[in-house]
């Protein structure tokens, strides 16, 4: 479980928040990203002006054959020369939720190639998915998506969300906020 | 979210509590359950020997068509003949949840058949499927099934249990209590 704490201090300075689809986050000029669930009465939580929870979990789309070619390529969070990243926070559509599993998958893979996209971004951007949904009733995201790279990597970060935010998938996605951050 | 307090009183009386696999609950005389996420803090909460917690949610590996089918037989929860209900908790081995959708899917759907197994018991037998894996680090189960029907189905209930738990599907759980409920 991840938390990501928007506030006035934190590990990384946020650089911009764009507000691509739906209601904005709040402003904020710092983001520290903890591995711990926060609630309101934790010492750190109650210097953020939001928190975005995750957990990271199983997969839930990609086959055996797509996880080695990811597997083979990827490259950890947190290398020493990925002094920039991103929080995406994104929620999908309740029409994206009431599909079944064989409809997602047709739209994500058919029709989006999502993993192809990602593959083609590796190993320059790292990633790490977290699910938010099944947290509570009360989420406001459904995913946070942590990307880091170095900053010379910023220009094929921003080709790699283009292509994926006008494949077919993307028109289920109803919130998505685009924070960019560099270490403070 | 819905939450399941086992305790000295509740809604439902439990009329025997088995362990199928791994470590068993401790014995309580009732069981309550109520849309809500419980705390320990909550006064109904406190008199709780235990509370399990799940979500409802997207479904994850059934197809169009076979939903189809499911919906065009199923029945709700609380049917008035319903006067016998089974909560049964699961949890299953990480060896699953590091396999790919396409290989737990061809497990449950291939070579478990769990939804054809299913659709031969309904519309008696009526079912929710509650979400735990995700709620955070530290649930101890995956899954909880909440199942009602009338008392005269009980035969045909235990008989869906035989059929998946003795499939290939069922290789992969860990952890399961089998709880067994009248109306109290």
């Amino acid at each position: 479980m991840f938390s990501f704490l928007g506030g006035n201090a934190g590990t990384w300075r946020v650089t911009s928040m764009t507000t691509i689809v739906g209601e904005p986050l709040p402003a904020v000029s710092h983001i520290s990203i903890v591995a711990e669930s926060f609630t309101g009465s934790d010492d750190l939580a109650r210097h953020a002006i939001w928190i975005l929870r995750g957990i990271t979990s199983n997969e839930r789309y990609v086959t055996r054959a797509e996880k080695e070619q990811l597997v083979a390529v990827q490259q950890d969070l947190g290398r020493k020369e990925s002094t920039s990243a991103a929080v995406i926070p994104i929620r999908k559509s309740l029409s994206w939720w009431a599909l079944t599993q064989d409809e997602r998958r047709d739209i994500l893979a058919g029709q989006s190639r999502h993993v192809r996209i990602g593959l083609q971004y590796l190993p320059a951007i790292a990633r790490r998915l977290h699910h938010c949904r099944d947290l509570s009733e009360k989420e406001p995201f459904d995913f946070v998506t942590l990307f880091d790279y170095a900053s010379d990597d910023e220009k094929a970060f921003n080709q790699l969300l283009q292509e994926l935010r006008t494949s077919p998938e993307w028109e289920y996605v109803d919130r998505e906020v685009d924070i960019r951050l560099a270490l403070s």
